[in-house]
């Protein structure tokens, strides 16, 4: 006798973890040159040289202080440091009171949830494609997944479905732009339209409808467009952000909630949000990362390498006559596939020792996605491979 | 609308978090020397030099190796050191199978309550006094906390009171040796009751009634006390352990899941307890600390402050008329309110600026806890203080 469901959760490792642990395992067998992982979300570019100057002023500090408990929600310093980072990009006014330190996004989304979460009715939104560990937590948050269908034109908004997807019992909306995986960034109309009807659906429901705007990319684009701030579109967003990605320290776990002063129930909203991270367990997000990020909230992503590896997998790629949007932010393709299913397609890749992750999980299952944060060489090496494949579509398979 | 429960968490801070950073204020005002402050667990010496030497170490390692993903059950070194110490220390035969590295203690119990709770029937079982935050984490994975009433003598096992609180939805029993709050160390023949009592149960029950041996003070012994390893007495534990007290890390918030080759139902446990973990977002231990702890697994804590700690503040009070059972571990005193209840008693020192805890949320209001992880000029000072106090009940007061 134990939990089923939770057993499901540890015995089935997500899609593109088992793809990851595959390649490891293969380039043991065929040579690690000879495995092209585009799997996972891993950075392949290291820290900035000031995380690593940060890392050793910090352990140069009084170790009870460097070591010791935080309060739950952050150390003053890193709470001050990311307001004032956000503050000055944003030219908004945020303080302390506005920011939880997190252990990382996944904590943040996951503390978002359970705090939103009110009974086994409570529904959260996702927009297809989507990161398949939502399904997870907004499970384990004791509520249920509805997922508006892609737009796979565009990778925004799919506004009819998502007007049909909300239902009295709607708690929140879950955003995530840049996108993983289709790189794509919401326009602001797009993002104006999504906070007007948020708004009129709180007004009919008398509820509000949140938003937990999901952005470990946010510093991850490119051509320098412009991300537009989730919170200036609607009020009662949450922003959950992780140092992950744009500071190269994804197994470090940091990151932080932002409640601003605009939600309507902002007591209530981080109370019921810092009462659910303590409910899990999460006595205070790792001190020595916290004072990391104290130094580092300023730090820019070193973006060379991806935005270099994005013009060569997309032209590869759409050059073979691949279909696939331009991505504006994250370091991942989403590309449809060829013939066949996602799937089987990512099968075939596979036997090539190319891991790319089918968008079944992601609720697209037209798609598959690669992630580009890998050695440019990498893909070089595998463009011909990928030629291969387009070209060899099994018998009985639909050409697109 | 808001999860009400989580709001509450949220807003009402535990007893020691609200003292400790009363004193925190306090300090400001009257001055730091001034706030004697017993108040929370937060260790007094700093960690050893090795674990010094090995952030030096791990932050000279290729920086993507040190701050990538690691996989959700932890690296291979740090499950190998944890491995390898753990068999030369109990004389068993653990490898890298037996070990899931942790966000500390309090996510490895959160994780193995998550993954172990069936249904909204489904019960664990404390004793009293213990850790207020068990409640709490209890009722997060969906389950009821039964607790068993303590025995004040010696801070055993109640066994009768036992006995009764176990019924057919008993999933577990957390075990918590060395003891928060009292210190107490469970004897062997001790375990050895508990060990018959639940395999006659959960046969009874035709189904495993599961320990939670929370061991974060497994190190933290006097006198070359010997404390027994649960598992020896028991098959099916899942032992949770932290690096926070021993290396005097809490704010890093590393640890382990250590479920044993004897656990009846090994893959299960293993799956549903790493689901539990992923369903909470917990993405992967902190990767910095988990190559830390990869050389730091047998690094013995430094326990010359405490031992001295222990007998002077046991010494003075017990001197003084104040009765305390003596401590084998932990940094702990449990002390009998000597007039009123130890709300009371605790809300008179408070005015003194002597921060204890009263056992209320610990199951025990008979009692108050001071933790004697502080410096000994504090118990110094502060001992002519509990002198007045236990001389001046107030009016109208029971003198025990």
């Amino acid at each position: 006798m134990i939990c089923q469901k939770m057993l499901e959760l540890g015995k089935n490792k997500s899609q593109m973890r088992e793809l990851f642990e595959y390649g490891l395992a293969q380039a043991a067998v065929v040579g690690k040159e000879n495995v092209f992982d585009f799997s996972i979300g891993n950075p392949s570019v290291p820290p900035p040289d000031a995380v690593g100057d940060a890392f050793v002023e910090v352990l140069n500090e009084p170790p009870l202080k460097t070591h010791g408990y935080t309060p739950a929600v952050g150390c003053d310093e890193a709470r001050d440091a990311v307001a004032k980072h956000l503050s000055k990009l944003l030219g908004r006014k945020f303080s302390r009171r506005n920011i939880y330190i997190t252990c990382g996004a996944a904590a943040a989304v996951m503390a978002s949830l359970k705090g939103l979460c009110i009974d086994h009715e409570t529904e959260f939104i996702v927009f297809a494609p989507y990161f398949p560990e939502y399904r997870c937590y907004v499970e384990s948050a004791g509520a249920i997944l509805k997922v508006v269908p892609a737009d796979t034109d565009d990778f925004q908004i799919n506004f009819d479905a998502l007007e049909k997807a909300i239902s009295p019992h709607t708690q929140g909306v879950i955003v995530n732009t840049p996108n993983n995986p289709t790189g794509a960034v919401y326009k602001k109309d797009v993002l104006m339209r999504l906070g007007d009807l948020l708004r009129a659906k709180s007004k009919e429901y008398g509820h509000t409808i949140y938003i937990i705007s999901d952005e470990p990319y946010r510093e991850l684009v490119y051509d320098n467009i412009e991300v537009a701030f989730v919170p200036d579109y609607y009020e009662d967003t949450i922003v959950c952000y992780s140092y992950s990605k744009t500071l190269s320290l994804p197994g470090d776990r940091i990151g932080y909630m932002c409640v601003p002063d605009t939600m309507h129930d902002f007591d209530e909203v981080c109370w019921a949000t810092a009462g659910a991270a303590r409910a899990m367990g999460y006595v205070c997000a790792p001190a020595i990362m916290q004072k990391v990020i104290a130094r580092c909230a300023d730090v820019p992503a070193n973006l060379a390498v991806y935005a270099h590896n994005r013009k060569l997998l997309y032209e590869g790629l759409t050059n073979m006559g691949y279909d696939c949007v331009y991505p504006d932010g994250a370091f991942y393709l989403f590309v449809r596939a060829p013939w066949g299913t996602a799937k089987e397609f990512c099968a075939c890749a596979k036997k090539l020792n190319v891991l790319i992750v089918p968008g079944d999980d992601f609720g697209c299952p037209t798609h598959f996605r690669t992630s580009y944060c890998v050695n440019p060489d990498t893909i070089e090496r595998a463009l011909p491979l990928f030629e291969q494949l387009i070209a060899n579509a099994p018998d009985g398979s639909d050409k697109v």
